[in-house]
């Protein structure tokens, strides 16, 4: 895995505030680039939900990842079907997305919402595609295997490109993927009983316009105007509120359920307890998570540090002297998973307990990088 | 105790915006108010640090409790000394703090920071003032009370005004204020083992100058400008951080010690486990914590409720069909603490576990209300 160097200094804006890149970003990226990855050998690709946050960084990864790739089909709602996309120096015509859309396609990548997903997920996997689906519609499902490529990539194992039979795989929640990416490495060495999870999730998760309603809002709310109220119900700027999910008879809300699910399905552990509270901040597209751990056995802090600096898409921040720790803007745009505050948990007896601190693009490794990796492990 | 009434819509700006009072907007408001609690047989009252945003939010919260007083002397240091300042209709002028500022001081409320009430809080203590200090210096000095006057007020009944005795009584940290108004009344019913806090800080809690800088970075994020680092050291605009305070050798920080220790000492409680996490977020005025609570004895969360529903200063918003939780924008410039998010921790056996959401004014109850009302308790 190739992964960004972290500068360790401040990359201020516009870059870390950039929006998901649109067309005309791509097309200036990809004139200046001299990556070409389009190879004969190479899978043929469909993109779902191309003009998306997520469906614009699934382009960016493919092409900062040099992903081979025979062809690719950019596949999208009505609205933008027609619309034209300069991707690698080549221009493609967005196409409808329907459910003959998938004849000849190795790789699906979705990522269009849980609807889009329930009605052309089974038809691409009819075609023959594997498909890797961003939405939470088949997460749970037991047959689909739920992956982060660091952490479970034995449970796509059995799945095989070009086998001529099709086959869906998911990618699990940002939430998720952030918190294991860091807690897996010390699962592995100790293992995790029960973790205390509480988010600090940037306005990304809800999509390109939530975060473009955030800087909207902003500048409403500095203007001494009231604040457009569109995605979310309530004033986002200067403010911080409870998870917009719907919120579950047990009180949880469905953010909060899947790093509880998806915990465990991932592990394969049904005892792992855990519970978590997640919270949307006033951040652009990087999540941070507050994460308290339980685990079977010692792990002190130092052995923790010294295993999550060996840990693949892991860098660990933690300068206690300079009160350098990671932040939501320093992991923007990056593919690590960022971690620190590492410490000996002073509320669990001996050395059975850790805080952590993790921040981690939710657009990137919480989403579309995840997703091309997954894709990798198929080559 | 009279609380401000939770209006349950927005009230957006700049009104909760709004940074600390100035002299001007004092003026404003006393002309426009016809309390006026300057009473014969009120005590005299010192307010050191009277330029700064606790110091203001002191002059409010007097005003705004009708609380009564025969005088009031407005210190603070040398460079706003000479300066007028008009309170409920009544000019005044801002003096230099020196060792005899205190001869004829009833209660002297200090907000100027730890060194300041090192060395000026003993002197008005051997005037015969009763000091009630906002800062961190005497907090977990055995003999000096720490009062949240709704949790432990018995601990200053030893301290009568007017005994001819001065004496010292510390505020505790805002974090553990707002906490402590939640998890106290569950305490009382069940007794807390073991509590995870991860804290959402408002700039306030860095004084009236960080407000104005993440106010100031906003602006020049948003034109795509460098942004200012002067009272912290990195971008807070768009982005959070682990709080500023220096980190110790355990790897806590002193924000979070507060935590730790301040609980053990007002719930006289040396056994009670208390981890903490500190994040700066960037809003004005009003801290969040999400806390998990593990008690000794099973507490369901609808019994949780109702206590929580009773207990004075603190309001229920916790709404799960229209996901209504609260805010900080909802709780700033309030007296209450607000409580949400109440439910079963699924992470614990049985009803053994709670977690639940607390937001509250960093600058009111987190600050000046709770001397305030230490004052209060003397009368």
């Amino acid at each position: 895995m190739r992964a960004h160097a972290f500068t360790h200094h401040h990359n201020p804006l516009p870059g870390n505030m950039t929006f998901a890149p649109n067309s005309a970003s791509i097309r200036r990226r990809s004139n200046l680039s001299v990556r070409m990855a389009l190879k004969e050998d190479g899978p043929s690709i469909a993109v779902v939900g191309v003009t998306g946050a997520v469906g614009q960084e699934f382009l960016s990864v493919l092409s900062d990842r040099d992903f081979p790739y025979r062809s690719i089909r950019m596949l999208a709602s009505k609205r933008s079907a027609g619309k034209q996309l300069t991707f690698e120096d080549k221009d493609y015509v967005i196409e409808e997305l329907k459910h003959d859309s998938f004849n000849g396609i190795d790789i699906a990548l979705f990522s269009a919402g849980g609807s889009i997903s329930k009605e052309f997920g089974p038809a691409a996997v009819d075609s023959g595609s594997i498909v890797i689906d961003n939405s939470s519609a088949f997460r749970m499902e037991e047959k689909v295997p739920l992956v982060i490529p660091e952490v479970n990539p034995d449970a796509m194992s059995h799945i095989k490109l070009r086998s001529g039979k099709g086959a869906l795989i998911a990618n699990p929640n940002c939430s998720t993927i952030i918190c294991l990416m860091a807690a897996t490495p010390l699962h592995r060495h100790s293992k995790v009983l029960r973790m205390v999870v509480s988010t600090y999730q940037a306005a990304s998760g809800a999509g390109a316009a939530a975060m473009e309603e955030l800087e909207l809002q902003t500048r409403e709310v500095l203007e001494g105007k009231q604040p457009t109220c569109n995605i979310f119900k309530q004033q986002y700027a200067f403010n911080l509120f409870s998870h917009n999910a719907p919120v579950l008879s047990n009180g949880y809300n469905e953010e909060e359920m899947k790093l509880v699910k998806e915990t465990r399905k991932i592990w394969n552990d049904n005892n792992v307890k855990v519970t978590a509270t997640c919270i949307r901040v006033p951040v652009m597209r990087a999540h941070a998570e507050s994460v308290n751990l339980q685990f079977e056995k010692p792990l002190d802090e130092d052995m923790a540090r010294d295993i999550l600096k060996k840990a693949a898409g892991v860098v660990v921040i933690d300068d206690r002297s300079s009160n350098h720790f990671p932040t939501p803007l320093e992991v923007s745009n990056k593919d690590d998973v960022a971690v620190g505050r590492i410490r000996r948990d002073l509320s669990q007896d001996g050395n059975h307990g850790l805080d952590i601190f993790v921040c981690g693009d939710q657009i990137r490794k919480g989403a579309a990088l995840n997703a091309i990796q997954i894709a990798e492990l198929l080559l």
